[in-house]
Parts: C-alpha cells; sequence; structure tokens
C-alpha cells in the first residue's frame, strides 16, 4: 500500500519574476478569474530560515485551484531565501511540488532518508511548512505542508 | 467556468541523470513496487524533433500513478533534447507539468497566445505530444498530450 501521506501532491509551485503578469497570463489560460495576490508574512510571524539561517526573505504568492491540484505562483521579495535563490539561478521556472503531512518530523525525516536536505521552512497562520530539497535523489525539491489541529 | 482542457493537470515530470536510482527512491517514499522503465521509440517512429529539428534524443521513462496525478521520470539518452539540455543547464529538476488536450493544435495556439514557444514534439503509441516553453509567461515548461481516437 502507498505511504498515505505521499499520495497525492497537493500544489506545484512556479516561481516567476512579475507575478502581476503571470497571475494574468494563467486567468487567460484556465478561463478564471483572477485571484488575489498575498504576501508572505514578516519574520516575527513566519521565523523563517534558509538553510537554517534566519531570513526575512519573503515572497507574493498568488493560487489557482483547478480540478485534482492547486497551481502556485511565487514571486521573491527580497532575500535570501530558496525562491530568489531559484529565480538567480535558473530564471523563472517550476519550483517545488507539495504534500500535505501529518508528523512534519517524521515526514521530513522519511524523505531525508532516501537523500537531500533541509532547505528553508517557516510557518504561517495556521501551519508551516519544511523544504526538503531532493533534487538529488528524488529529481525534485519538496514541499511538507503541516496543519496545526 | 475554466477552459476545460487547462482544468487538470495529469502529469508532474522530473529529469533525472539516473532513473534507476530515482526510481528507487521513489518506491521507497511511497511505499509501492518499482514501475517498468521504458525508453521512448526511435525517431522512425516518434518524429521528435528539438525547436523544430529532427532529433535522434531519446529518454528512459518511469511512471508512479498517485492518486490524484502522475509522477514521470525522465533520464536523458542521447540528445539533443528539452530533456538533455535541462540536465546540463539546471540538474536535476522538475522539468514540465501535463495536460490532456482534445485538439492539439488548438491548445497549442491558446498557450502561444500568452507567450512562449514550441519547445519538441513527437508521437508514441496512441498518441503524441507537444512541450510549450512558457516560462517566461505561465513560469513552466507545459506539455500538451493527445491521443488518437
Amino acid at each position: 500500500m502507498a505511504n498515505a501521506q505521499f499520495r497525492e501532491v497537493v500544489q506545484v509551485a512556479m516561481v516567476v519574476p512579475n507575478i502581476e503578469a503571470a497571475v494574468k497570463a494563467w486567468a487567460k489560460i484556465l478561463n478564471v478569474n483572477e485571484p488575489q495576490i498575498i504576501e508572505t508574512e514578516e519574520w516575527e510571524k513566519t521565523g523563517m530560515r534558509f538553510r537554517g539561517v534566519p531570513s526575512r526573505g519573503r515572497a507574493k504568492l498568488a493560487f489557482f485551484r483547478l480540478n485534482n491540484i492547486t497551481i502556485e505562483l511565487i514571486q521573491p521579495v527580497g532575500e535570501p531565501s530558496t525562491w530568489s535563490e531559484f529565480l538567480k539561478k535558473h530564471g523563472p521556472g517550476i519550483h517545488h511540488i507539495a504534500f500535505n503531512v501529518g508528523n512534519i518530523d517524521d515526514a521530513v525525516k522519511e524523505l531525508l532518508s532516501v537523500g537531500g536536505s533541509v532547505e528553508q521552512d517557516g510557518k504561517f497562520k495556521g501551519g508551516g511548512y519544511v523544504y526538503v530539497d531532493a533534487k538529488g535523489s528524488l529529481g525534485a525539491m519538496i514541499e511538507l505542508l503541516y496543519h496545526e489541529k
């Protein structure tokens, strides 16, 4: 039986230099209204760490809910962050896929057991996330999302 | 109402340098058996073109079917191809997301209308695909998959 917490990819996320333009393009392709663009909260609320070091790097975000998955657009704001580094290094592109997990520590440990490293972590209202850079083992940056119960 | 053909992302695809190792890692994380690794057919059958120019670049492929989406692993074999170029330029990472479309010409035209270019196209048994490089507009390489009726 498949491992329950990795049975479903909940988000695919792209890093873009101009989120307003990308939102317009996706809204046209999907034939839907433009979603709101939000900004990640300040460091005092997110406690964001990039490779273990606290960072004030933030991002603008927008979400398109398709039938089976959510497309997330990310524009880096300030730095350092995995988002700003990705954009500088690769240009716009697909940054990660996300899974919802129950126990975040177990899920991180499980991913690290096949190879990888913790890239970034932080909190948002109602939950938090850890990015595991598993490009060398799984071919992708993986976001583990957890929610407060 | 959302545009029907872009309502569902059917695949997320990663380019990797060693598909056997990546298959092992994903099978462990998902707790499933290792799927078969297949190879794309020879040029005489695929008619593969990379940026409009016929190419004998091929790839090894493996697919993991999750609940809501398929994860595709791609190891480039020979070149040129969008896969070998991606691996050289970026290292392992998420190469594209895929949509199933009805009329391939209309779907390509629709994507190109927001900005982008045809990156690669080819046939497989029962259908074919076109990659549209829409990184500059949508933040992603998009694969359009079509199937013979």
